[in-house]
């Protein structure tokens, strides 16, 4: 008999999470009732939006529950099948947890198809993260032909694919990232127009000059200073989707957004939205995606962190910006 | 031979503005060319937006130009036609400045109904400020029964038609307002569900208390701390209107709004948007408009200032609040 090994929401962070946040256990391993699987993980994602769900302030998804297993995607393989729709030694998608081991309706899980792209692609570029990319991008901003279009956190999984799918419409694509390392990946490897680095400490100045014709999108990973710099970019009619605020998550102290008035004066549509809302554009989004990522036109890194152990220290290290590409654990 | 009196624009404010950027004149009564009209204002318009045209900083609209006459709306009877559309005797609105007089291409000026509502009411219910209030909230923020509608300036123009439209849409209208006396005004005779009064020093507390349910569509004229407190009470799908931000107008110092997180989570729609880019909307605006007007569904008040020489004065007033309802300049 094999033990499952779990990573339990020890207790709630305030400002930063650390270790002590976290507890790993060992627990029998599941067995599916009918209609169920049993999925052996092969990759953990880790996600920023894992920080708000530790929170029990009001998000817009249920909080993790202290003393349950942390929330998250994960990538594995079938190994005991009571449904049939899915057959062992198939691989699947799903909300599977911080585990080795899980237990799952197979309706709530997604094939995947590991000839196109490695299983962890799957939580990557051709996952959650990538149509969430696409909807953000194409059903919240339409941007059209020429437009500039700008992403924070561009070598990130969601930011990646933001600026590879922009261009593939034809737009102008200029990324912010933190680092020359993660600005010449977005620029040479991903075929951004520019990117600008954040920590180089002249963001108002290199965003200028790094969009002479203003901004008609920016899908916004980041919120705070880099929120208020884009502002001052912004184009008439110009929209922003806002995905993420990760730089506002792990303080109590909020940054005050003082250009605002552009958003008036520009008459700009900002949108707040989450992937799971819009369902319905998921097999389109996908459609989409893994046609480009076919013909190469989607390139990704990865940084994999090894065995399950290593999830909250990974999770902590992608909060602070050390991933490069998506951050995934391998499990098996 | 009459003489023309006009108001310019005699220097740009730094800050609040004063007497001292406005110059009065006499100046010949203009003649009027073939297809246009000489008209003699009765009514001045004031109104916020004019501040921001006082700006040489780019806005949504082109500054006034020092030493030209101010930019404003106003009605008044048409004196002398060399235009088949417009006969003498008629009444018409339309951007003639701050003057007793105006020559305008016919094609630029809109007839009125004097019949329906004295000619002052173009101004305000039925002109610019009611178009405004249809288009943020009809158009953008599309409201359902019984949703939650809060305006701030609930006692100006644009917010009292808001508050009404929506009520006659079966919605539940709180208003925002400075003071005792405006806030019974908005409750009372406008017939608003609450108001709070965001002078008595409880915004955040009073806000929670007037909206039990949350709030699902905003229509902001204000922004700064008000715009902060709204958005810890927006709900799931809400949606902001920006439609102006006069709390900002006058200071260089803008205030930090620290609470968009708000619209991440609660995927908020905010939209700024200025009502002459939407000509297409001012017919069937004007259609509903006119239609709850007669049948005394949207009630006004006006605060009026007596002739043409005081109007900075009565300006510099809106813009400190101290008018009730819509200010107009009474020319004749």
């Amino acid at each position: 008999m094999t033990v499952n090994r779990q990573i339990l929401l020890a207790s709630r962070p305030t400002g930063w999470p650390t270790d002590a946040n976290f507890k790993l256990v060992e627990s029998p391993l599941p067995q599916p009732a009918d209609g169920q699987v049993l999925v052996r993980s092969h990759y953990l994602s880790l996600d920023p939006y894992m920080r708000s769900r530790m929170d029990a302030a009001k998000s817009y998804a249920k909080s993790a529950e202290i003393g349950e297993v942390m929330i998250g995607g994960a990538v594995g393989e079938v190994i005991e099948s009571k449904s049939a729709k899915l057959a062992k030694g198939e691989f699947v998608v799903g909300s599977l947890g911080w585990q080795e081991y899980a237990v799952a309706d197979a309706a709530m899980l997604m094939k995947v198809d590991t000839r196109l792209a490695p299983p962890s692609v799957y939580l990557g570029t051709l996952g959650m993260p990538g149509v969430t990319a696409w909807v953000g991008l194409i059903d919240i901003c339409q941007p059209k032909a020429d437009e500039t279009v700008v992403v924070s956190a561009a070598s990130g999984a969601v930011g990646s694919v933001v600026g590879q799918l922009a261009k593939s419409r034809g737009c102008r694509t200029v990324g912010i990232a933190g680092g020359p390392k993660k600005c010449e990946y977005v620029v040479k490897e991903l075929g951004f127009d520019a990117c600008v680095d954040y920590k180089a400490g002249n963001l108002h100045h290199d965003l200028k000059d790094a969009t002479p014709g203003g901004v008609d999108v920016y899908f916004e990973n980041v919120g705070g200073e880099t929120l208020d710099a884009v502002l001052t970019r912004m184009n008439p009619f110009s929209r922003i989707a806002v995905c993420g605020l990760i730089s506002q998550y792990n303080t109590s102290d909020q940054y005050g957004v003082k250009n605002l008035r552009s958003v008036l004066i520009n008459r700009v549509k900002m949108q707040g939205f989450i992937v799971s809302d819009r369902m319905e554009l998921w097999p389109a989004a996908l459609k989409e995606l893994g046609t480009l990522f076919a013909q190469g036109k989607l390139k990704y890194r990865e940084t994999v962190a090894d065995g399950l152990a290593s999830a909250p220290a990974a999770f902590l290290g992608m909060l602070r910006g050390e991933n490069l590409g998506k951050q995934v654990v391998k499990l098996v």
